[in-house]
């Protein structure tokens, strides 16, 4: 049985509470607000975010986040990307030396331009190898109803990202390992300059082709770099 | 200046025909019926498929395949597939020595399960390597509407792919070379498994997340093989 904190009871961090529970193991969300950490505790429900999802027994709530950190064995990060640093520089004392950090943020650190990984080596003072990220088509409200969903687990030590895959496997929720942190976690930020690009073209009333072609063919890679309107290997 | 022979004068034949006019090309299309050959020829457009789409001048048709092949330098197949066969044993003698078979055609040969190049080169004598496949998200009534969309120009010679991109390369229509003739016509088949898939998950009112996770984990590779719910890397 592994205990877990999960730090931030936004609707992912709630969400991802709930797959946390729903795998086997006991959870603690950490809430900025204790009324919000005492009404899951009283009505195991969030009232800010997905109200009408009930979540787990196995889920729990305070507002002292070393109680959360205390002991758990995966510190599931999920707050606010620009309040990360100044967050963890408060919470790093309570991680336990074998814990495993897992990063569920989107988004670079305004300033540094850092990946939110980098900042929890940074300011866990956490070797990289300790540190997941998991990234993925992950709407929380479709997850918390328990439509299947597929996700990404990255770290840099392949034997981790597999212990952090078996904690959060369950009927609904899938994810798959990889060991490449800097493309999940730049990919999950770049992904929406196609996302505005798919948006503009449904407003100009283009069609599936137009579409199609964006997505194939709008992804990060030497191909689009180079886009331009001409023949192209 | 090119003359291609479009076989065919469905609504991805008729499109296709204009994308090479527009590409600066001579064009000749081959209808079954010669009413809708000397529609085409009288009104510049065809009046059994997008009848609203004016053709180019450079467009003009016949019901006779023989003149049609007769000196192309690009003969398009874009026949139903199971009527190739058939079709090309009757026109095989009217291909230049020199020219390049296009296939557009999708689906495998019912009784042989050979796909459409494979059909073209047992039935038109003509090497590999004379034969390329264009497949992609192409709609034929977005393209006849000028809608940006990408294709894929396969062929086993990198040489004769390029030559053809380049043919058929418009403002609106974008190709691709790629050598793989096989996964080229595989795919445009398989994907509709997927196809399927998607559309039982939206019947089901399945989300965002499970129609991203069947269109990134759904396509044929080793994960999707072994598709099962359990850990896969």
């Amino acid at each position: 049985m592994t205990a877990a904190a999960v730090l931030g009871a936004g609707s992912w961090g709630t969400a991802f509470a709930k797959v946390l529970a729903d795998a086997g193991n006991d959870v603690t969300i950490w809430a900025r607000r204790e009324a919000v950490a005492a009404a899951i505790r009283e009505y195991g429900a969030n009232p800010d975010y997905l109200p009408a999802v009930r979540l787990p027994e196995r889920v729990t709530a305070t507002s002292d986040a070393g109680k959360a950190i205390g002991g758990a064995d995966l510190v599931v990060l999920a707050v606010p990307s620009q309040t990360l640093r100044g967050n963890l520089a408060e919470w790093a004392a309570f991680v336990e030396p074998g814990a495993t950090l897992i990063s569920l943020m989107k988004g670079i650190e305004l300033g540094t331009t850092k990946r939110m990984s980098e900042v929890i080596v940074e300011t866990a003072g956490v070797p990289a190898d300790r540190v997941a990220v998991i990234s993925g088509p992950n709407l929380a409200a479709e997850i918390a109803a328990e439509q299947p969903a597929a996700t990404v687990v990255a770290c840099t030590d392949p034997g981790r990202a597999a212990l952090v895959q078996r904690a959060v496997t369950t009927p609904y929720f899938r994810p798959y390992t990889n060991e490449d942190v800097v493309g999940c976690e730049l990919g999950g930020a770049v992904k929406n300059v196609i996302a505005l690009a798919y948006g503009i073209a449904t407003a100009m009333r283009l069609g599936d082709n137009t579409k199609a072609t964006l997505i194939t063919r709008g992804w990060p890679r030497p191909h689009a770099w180079a886009w331009r309107w001409g023949p192209t290997r």
